[in-house]
């Protein structure tokens, strides 16, 4: 098994000699340069990332959609009832979800991987039984995890990772599932940015006044209950859920294997902060897929200087924004990959 | 031949009982409810157009790529000789060009019409002679085209696009060449919207700033030596361009035939103005697939109230970044066509 502590020491450098080589050759297609604007630079960072120019088309993609349940449940935060979580996993497993539908017809895979979802779920394909405790401790009162329970999710999640590259995925889609996960997110957020708990808490699902101010509360009772925002892996486990724990593995197994890793909304901006706080070198390796309407998600872009590809409205998670973003980045490979150069089609190019 | 007024008189409303009834059904799916945000509200216009939910996938896609050249070169608009139309053209026909990559991967077909290329071209698959003239007259000085040559050139669009659709066309996506055509599209938007010629004339492929002192000062000698800016066609016929006059066509036939119109950058943004103009009805059947870098786009969008599928830093034209927006039209159809309900997956909705 692979675990993070492997997958951090492989995360490696970009190869900017393959970015060199992808941008000299944009500037010898037919268009004038630059004029295909982030298009090329999806491009550039493909090149980077895979060590060859034209880069690979990412494809086929995996999206693993990692479960769990949360404690703050019992402050109130959110109206639906924790049991949705599983079955949303099974819906994930029937293959009706939001992420199915959009997952199939990008050509993506999808696993679901329970690392911390309340109740005991049935052997089935599809589904990955990881799990490292059955949900997260009450954040608001008492620690989510245990330090210990932090590391075997996260190794959990770059264990995902190394396996779906090495059954053929050449990029990797971040999912999650876990009712009542942006407070977590938020709060992750909150500890590592130093914003206040209502700047960075959200409506998440569509909650009202009433169910907000206790989601505020709770952030800011977790808060102040977290002694060392110094240290990455106590924030986590202090404050994250096994989902986000999972899904910071998952993200640097990613950038280890050296594929693009497209990271969704808010749930998985919580787990890149951390895993960028942990393992600064696998932020070139990610892409961010959308920018969510949650507050959290945008100071995670900001913080992280990330320019979303997409900017849809979006706040489902389920890996759903990351996976509408995947024909962009394709297209940035089959721009270098297929497109005439001026020499070839007899094309005159602008005078310099 | 379908005609330009044909086309006109026969676009009709929206269908609001087929859009309810996708609000509704959006509603039942297992996803908090608007948590997919533009990609839902993409969906309920689809059934809108189509009058039937689900709406169908707006695949196959067609590009029709209307090329022309521009007598405004004279003023040293840009950098590029006007040859280059003629060129790009080969090389969309030979399969090199952006456009050809992309509509490839996203199973589009590209056809090419000839509606005012200076020079002749050779009859070859993939491409419609409809020559109207031999590029337009230099604006700066004179009408780019005669009232009448404006006409033939808008009902060689409305009968493209007629024609793409009875050949099984779901979705219509407006393309565009020609050398120069930043400089007639900056005048028609300058014209429609009272904006100065300075607000909305842009760097195009890329010029220097002498090269846009002069684009400018062409743009403003059209503007005074066009008599009456409340008539959209003479409009049309003292500033616009042949592929734009054909493109303001192809976007009233596309809504005629009732198939979504996914619209590019400012050249198309530019015929769409003029096309709105001159038959309102058409706006609910146009998606705008992106917001250019050019400045009259983002007038365009503003003034007609249109929000960008996407946002990339695009200014190729040709259709790209149209084309790079089908994938989320389709996954509006998916998501009401494909996903399970709460009743359907046995998730429990949130209590209300």
């Amino acid at each position: 098994m692979t675990t993070f502590d492997d997958a951090a020491a492989a995360v490696g450098d970009l190869d900017h000699g393959a970015a060199r080589a992808a941008a000299e050759h944009h500037d010898r297609l037919t268009k004038p340069r630059g004029s295909l604007g982030r298009i090329e630079a999806i491009g550039v960072r493909l090149a980077a990332i895979t060590g060859s120019c034209p880069p690979p088309v990412p494809a086929p993609a995996a999206v693993a959609v990692f479960a769990g349940d949360h404690g703050v449940l019992a402050e109130g935060v959110t109206p639906w009832p924790q049991d949705v979580t599983a079955q949303m996993v099974q819906n994930f497993l029937a293959g009706g979800a939001a992420i199915n539908v959009l997952a199939r017809h990008a050509e993506a895979r999808v696993v679901v991987v329970d690392v911390g979802v309340a109740t005991e779920l049935d052997a089935a394909p599809g589904l990955e039984r990881r799990k490292v405790r059955a949900g997260t401790g009450n954040i608001a009162e008492e620690p989510a995890m245990a330090i210990d329970e932090a590391r075997r999710a996260m190794d959990t999640g770059a264990d995902v990772a190394a396996r779906l590259v090495a059954a053929g995925a050449a990029c990797l889609v971040t999912g999650d599932m876990g009712i009542g996960n942006t407070t977590p997110s938020a709060a992750l957020v909150a500890a590592f940015t130093g914003r206040a708990a209502a700047e960075v808490t959200g409506r998440g699902t569509g909650i009202d006044d009433l169910t907000l101010a206790r989601k505020v509360a709770a952030v800011e009772a977790g808060l102040a209950r977290t002694p060392r925002l110094d240290d990455p892996l106590a924030v986590l486990a202090s404050l994250g859920g096994l989902e986000i724990a999972a899904l910071a593995g998952f993200v640097v197994g990613g950038a280890a294997a050296r594929v693009p890793v497209v990271v969704d909304g808010v749930i998985a901006g919580a787990a890149l902060l951390t895993a960028a706080r942990l393992v600064p070198g696998v932020l070139p390796f990610c892409f961010a897929g959308h920018r969510s309407t949650e507050p959290a998600a945008a100071v995670v872009l900001d913080t992280l200087g990330m320019a979303p590809v997409l900017d849809l409205e979006l706040r489902l998670g389920e890996g759903t924004g990351a996976c509408l973003a995947l024909p962009l980045l394709e297209a940035g490979a089959h721009i270098l990959g297929e497109m005439a150069t001026f020499d070839a089609a007899g094309v005159t190019d602008k005078p310099d």
